[in-house]
């Protein structure tokens, strides 16, 4: 292990974390008004809109409580924090208690949609709230919720379908999300079903999603894990399945698993394989598993946030293995986003590139892009370098 | 007007669609087993699913009749257009009457969505095969559901709405597609309601859409018309603005009305101003009004669709004033869209370019392309252009 290499990362990690990205959201992001963020920004930070993405809320308000838990306990990220949780619990639920996807900034609703990931962003912005104050009103808001997800993963609480039952599939971000959820309500408050439930669904992306016959991570099956050779049920998003290696690679970690970590490298290699651009760098958005064409047209794009859970799944493998490889495809993967991504000028990375690496729209902050996947990829390679110091 | 310039064009446009396009679509296509079409294909016609997107095949039923209708009673194109006729009844409809998305090649329902437009597709086709058949219960079915279609417009047989009702919002794209729909309906087989509902619909678009203190055409207002300073309600799309604008010319025309001629014109120019690529040619994707980042990134890339509705606006603009700009910019976009987006080696065009017109993706037909902008706009060139030999 290149432990020189790994001090150096982890200061380079801390910098770009405390004093390019965080700045960039905070304190002007804060909606003293209303309460919660106004996170819709242009590249210099001008607000583009003043509504309030639901996954948006959760994922910041998650991000300033976690700051706290574990950087330094600074009252400005508590008091952000605090707002960001009450904003979510007084604005974003209806009357049946399912969450708002999209609302206006004052609150009011603008759009439901039909899957549960605004759910899964509260849970852990209430756990890591909860764990910060020690407010165990907060605690159980945040168990129950996670119940909630559970139903509606089971489908024992129904979410109106969006397609018809002809032809059943199921996506692995059911048991990728949820893997995750329980994994932070552990590390943050503690919940004892989740080492359980995270057993089952590592075991059913293993069984169903990973094929290695193919070296390939699918991103949808049918119920029994065959591929569904329809244009969706082909489509591959490599970022995504490198995102569900880490979330693997961690548990191998927390448990000291050897059977875990051997899942999430292949996991990793599969993906890495496919989505590395070999012409230009980064990784690809969509492909298709048997290489046809996919139905979107913006497949071979560069998005920031495929490219921070493969910071993330990289620097995992290599500090967990120690195999030059993944210092290499780490090291490849960060030149190539300080080149393309990060906004030198204004701080933070640009969301959007052609494949090339020239901008496609500068937008820092919209419906799906906010303080999330980049300050999380930061905060995570940090604390995991500092055990190496 | 340069009628050598008109003559040429319209050799140039038989050809295209009678000798490239149409052989691209017919008889491959054709689904002897369970009727309707097989669309989904690559580059060189090779079949990439044989899932049935209902928009499609509603269009190729209405191209392949009308094709029978203006160009020649061909055998085979009445053959396939009753095949679609029968596949679009038999399983295209829930049992509420509302049409599916998306189905299987034997006609399992897919997918449901929360619009009309597969209902206004499949009003057309059955008008033009009804047309075509002299098949009065055809034409009926045409008529009644051209009514609900009507109903779905203004609400009075409910849709289940994407939005919560806190900010009202509606889109150009209704009054279009049923202008368009409504002159279809009367120049085949003719319907009383339709001269009074065109004049409606006109009268909305240029209230409430048109922007002149701006020259700008909206794709989305408030109910009042007002611009809705949000992502969406700023985001624009000049192919389909113009593609309202070709709606508006073609109904001066027909109507012999100087006053919709200047509206059709300023809505072609504002948005031609707006949406052609100064740099490398072609209709740009999205917009927005104030020049702020769109919510979506591949807002830069060149769709196949608009560029035929604008070859289509700016022939119809230059015929009908022999104004020399018209021509240059129509001639401008043919040269441009044969150079990048035909397939010279196996025909029809591609329908996703990157911004500086490189292939982004090679599908020819999809849940969204298929035989339709492209032979249309061929077709109406074609028709337009024999008025002047």
């Amino acid at each position: 292990m290149d432990t020189s290499y790994l001090s150096q990362l982890h200061t380079f990690y801390k910098t770009q974390l405390l004093e390019d990205t965080i700045p960039f959201w905070f304190p002007r992001s804060l909606d003293e008004q209303y309460g919660g963020f106004l996170l819709m920004r242009d590249q210099d930070g001008s607000l583009i809109d003043d509504d309030k993405a639901v996954w948006i809320q959760g994922r910041a308000t998650w991000l300033l409580a976690t700051l706290y838990n574990t950087v330094a306990p600074k009252q400005e990220w508590l008091d952000g924090a605090a707002s960001g949780v009450q904003f979510l619990l007084e604005h974003c639920f209806d009357r049946a208690g399912k969450m708002y996807f999209h609302v206006a900034r004052n609150g009011q609703p603008i759009r439901m949609r039909r899957y549960f990931f605004s759910e899964t962003f509260a849970v852990i912005a209430l756990a890591a709230y909860a764990k910060a104050t020690g407010d165990e009103q907060i605690a159980q808001k945040a168990r129950d919720l996670f119940t909630r997800c559970l139903e509606y993963s089971t489908g024992q609480t129904a979410i109106a379908p969006k397609f018809e039952p002809t032809r059943p599939a199921k996506a692995i971000g059911i048991p990728m999300i949820m893997l995750n959820t329980a994994q932070q309500l552990r590390e943050t408050i503690g919940d004892p079903r989740c080492d359980e439930l995270i057993k089952g669904w590592i075991a059913e992306i293993e069984k169903d999603f990973v094929k290695d016959d193919i070296r390939c991570v699918m991103e949808q099956v049918a119920p029994d894990g065959s591929i569904i050779d329809h244009i969706d049920g082909r489509t591959l998003n490599p970022g995504h399945a490198i995102e569900g290696a880490w979330f693997i690679l961690h548990e191998a970690s927390y448990q000291n698993s050897d059977r875990y970590l051997r899942l999430g490298l292949k996991m990793l290699d599969y993906m890495w394989e496919r989505g590395w651009d070999q012409q230009y760098g980064g990784i690809l958005y969509f492909l298709d598993v048997y290489g046809k064409p996919v139905q979107e047209y913006w497949q071979d794009m560069k998005f920031w946030w495929p490219q921070n859970e493969a910071l993330i799944a990289t620097l995992l493998a290599y500090t967990m293995t120690g195999e030059d490889k993944y210092k290499q495809w780490h090291e490849s993967l960060r030149q190539y986003t300080e080149k393309y991504f990060h906004d030198h000028q204004h701080g933070e990375w640009f969301g959007y590139l052609h494949r090339d690496g020239s901008i496609a729209q500068t937008a820092k902050g919209n419906l799906f892009k906010g303080p999330f996947h980049l300050p999380r990829q930061q905060w995570y390679c940090m604390q995991l370098l500092s055990s190496f110091l």
